[in-house]
């Protein structure tokens, strides 16, 4: 059985962080989701990490402004951790993304886009994939989906034009 | 039999990439390494990319500047894509790092930082090890040894002092 | 007969990328528009870029975030492509800008301003008009519609002054 | 008898501007190359600009810092104007890529990355194919040459391996 | 009799350029205002910059993105040059203030903050009461209008306490 | 009897700035606030600074823009002070940061986040703690606050899943 | 018995955070020193970080990159956490600065300048100096001091001006 | 008798300031030269920009980092103040940049380039020359002059070539 472990610092990352478990859903990879704070937790942190690698093939955490908790989370455990830097108030997300892209030599932290959650989800997916081909052929199946999703859009545009697609 | 593929787009890269390299090596992990441009040659990138799954567990490569060798790579195979941003000579690889890690959605590619190819390495071995419990134990290994190194650092300080360190 | 293809990787870029298609209607250039995405559908996307030089003059392409299409295509035709960065949600397209713009020795883009799918219009038409005098004659006579139009404000301005323009 | 106008503000860009006529050589391409000033000698520049139409199918300008010669050109002139950004001592180069590419609507400048000289020959050339057939085979040629080059380096190092590669 | 000109490329710059000349207005500085574009009418904006020398003692330029404007205003003119940086759509601005502020040796503009364009037209009134000791009194004056301003707000909070300011 | 000075230049920084307020009314902590510009009332803000230190034990000044406040605060009473960067409209607090973060050797400030004035508030109350035993324990009982906070979160999320989380 | 511990991840920051050393001992504070990884000894770090206020009065904590030290620090000790930014190869520090000033609400560090150590040092003196009037005394002669430092050069530009100055 | 005070904060800045220095001696304006640490010594600083007026008809002021010099001297005297911003080890005087032009309203100070002193002396003497008509004349001379030196290197190059410029 395949499990990811969802962590995320606060829950106002919750609504991108969804995006995430809703790829994994897609997927059919059961994963926990919680919420824990590197920063006003750090024994309740340190456990979740420790205890990760007997519970979790892979770690999606997200995380804004200094964002401690994928690297901290990749430096307790050695299961491998996406972090996904979620868009601040005023630097929106540069802080995030450096802060967990920066990585020193050993410690990596598999980053992806600001906010880019769904992403996290698809890469923990190819990840997990490296054992079962069954999983494979789901990830396989999905570029297909978004293949035919934007194939829809470029006959539609070829059809009717750019005035008839913005009004279709 | 576990396999990276490392490929760069110049053999400019090779000094920081060679890093990724000297790790898989330290965790007894074949790799192949090639010099590909998604740029100048398109028709055997798309060869190699899509070549890849049959070959690779996942794919390491590194670009500066508009750096579409990861992300393209992405695109073609469904196998996990790490992305090296190389430090570019006006920007320092702000260029490089935001044309790997800043994906849409449906592509990921797991972004390490700047320059930090050994980071790269450590990171496929964690994917592999999802699959092969003994590498997951060599990375354990290795996690201590980084610790071990530091700690012959602290207790050198806490002996000697700045200036007795910095002179020893 | 001169065509463009006016090329974006998703339907999201399509209110900005109009303005591109409306310049070019404005100078009687012929255009087809259609969306692509290099990273969801990587051989249609080859197969356009591929067969770009047979049909079109120029290529006028738009991306945001890992912008990696005005690249690629550069990287595939010979024929000039001109790349619209599109602003972007959380780096307003500096992130578009430097993966588009920075491209390595050997594959030029012609990068105009973020959103600037206008210019590239404009451009398209500049370029073609190498090989037609008549459509610098048009370009000419656009550049005096815009120089009468400032004009028209310069003078408007100079009699009602800043309060009587503003109320105007 | 195609030719291309390569100006720039201060000598100190010319070891940068070099690269550009070294392509135009490549390719067959005349050229004339001068050093105008458009803050220290507005009249001359606005000569320059002006009569570029009857010498020039294409301007190459490069400038840095406030980098206002190449748009200057393009608002000048109705033939295609491709901008160098010339790397800066405090911004590397920053200030100069938006000082060119950043322009408003009506005026583009076709520009090329931080210190992107030989891109903006290539581009050029580029540019009057879509009028010389013979020119797009000689661009042609130029893509095989590049990729044969990375070819050489694919193989070798292939062969040798990093190792032997770097000691080669 | 003290006149300053104040300028800018697009009528969209002037609800921010309004403020430069109600400045002037508080000091009893008559000026001109025109909308001329450096990029869309060059020929006029020569005459303009040529002939600024003979009507004003200083010019407040305004312009946004490749804010060349105020630049080529100090090239042509021996006159001081104040420029304004607009905040702009995709840059907010760090586009505009690059463009005026980092100009060649030999060439300043007087650049103030980004919109700063109430602080043009004190800096203008400053400039002029260099030779007018009339203009500097009143500018004493306002400064102590500022501070006033200030002080009855400090007088105000310190009685009211945060909540009782904010509820006032 | 322990007092901080609250000071801002603006009462456009208060609604952020009560937040510092707020958490020393939390800790129990007396305080001061009032609004003084560094820049429109240098002599009464010179006298403010050099009184500081016969009146508190921590300054906390917020600014932004060219945040000049916190600095020469910094430079004129011997007292720790507490800088905290106001978020800005054109460059979203970056100014500010650095104007208040890049002090020169000898005249430290003690930066927090961008709008980070809770945290100025806290960090007051840990620097008198260094005295009172008693603010210490407050203090350790309000980092427990935090994290009952949080771990209420977790359980909510890990009993009700995403979807139950968001919509309860 | 005043203490405050300097704790630094790497022995490559050493250079750097000895000026927070030299700067204590000018002020004759007694101060441990030692080298600990937040990620790569993260249970030594944690032992560390608990112990700290049995110990300390104040941390000083340098790191570079993902700086995540000094935060992760402040997580875990209530005493105060003077963050340093440290210079980085790729980003100059920015990453580091953004990663420690960046905190979120509730875990404030105090962050000095990029590489600004021996401000560290002063603004743990003027922190203790809140409990230790004798402190206070030493830190207003060290402002006398620079003040004087200064004032020297101040006399001696005057008296041999610039070309006398610089050929001293 | 014109007068221009040039002052900085530390001698490190005295190489790029000259610059300032040997302007105003081409245009034979009278100036004093000095060096004053806003932050070390405010209340020396205080008297200096107090007396200003008396003594200058503009200030030139240059600082690097958190740059509160130029913005201190135009909040406290009423005559033009001139900031230079110093190029600074880590954010290459972007942070020196933002500090002296982001002002707020009220308290402008005209901003050069980046280490642009010499454009500061330039742009003092176009301010006294808005008094003196014979220094107005003296500054077209020099415009001049800049336009002879780009003009012979114009012709150089025509003759020349790009080899024959680069090896002469």
């Amino acid at each position: 059985m395949s499990r990811v472990g969802i962590v995320m610092g606060s829950d106002s990352d919750l609504p991108i962080m969804k995006k995430a478990a809703d790829m994994l859903e897609k997927f059919g990879i059961e994963y926990d989701v919680t919420i824990i704070s590197a920063h006003r937790m750090p024994d309740v942190f340190y456990e979740y990490a420790k205890n990760a690698e007997s519970k979790y093939d892979v770690i999606i955490a997200g995380a804004g402004g200094a964002a401690h908790l994928p690297g901290m989370c990749a430096a307790i455990t050695p299961i491998p951790v996406i972090g996904v830097p979620i868009k601040s108030a005023a630097l929106s997300g540069v802080d995030s993304l450096y802060s967990i892209v920066q990585m020193p030599s050993g410690i990596p932290v598999a980053t992806v886009a600001i906010d880019g959650a769904a992403n996290a989800g698809i890469l923990a997916a190819k990840i997990i994939s490296v054992r079962e081909s069954a999983l494979r052929e789901k990830i396989k199946a999905y570029a297909d989906e978004l293949k035919n999703g934007v194939m829809a859009k470029k006959e539609k545009i070829e059809k009717l034009g750019i005035e008839g697609y913005l009004n279709a």
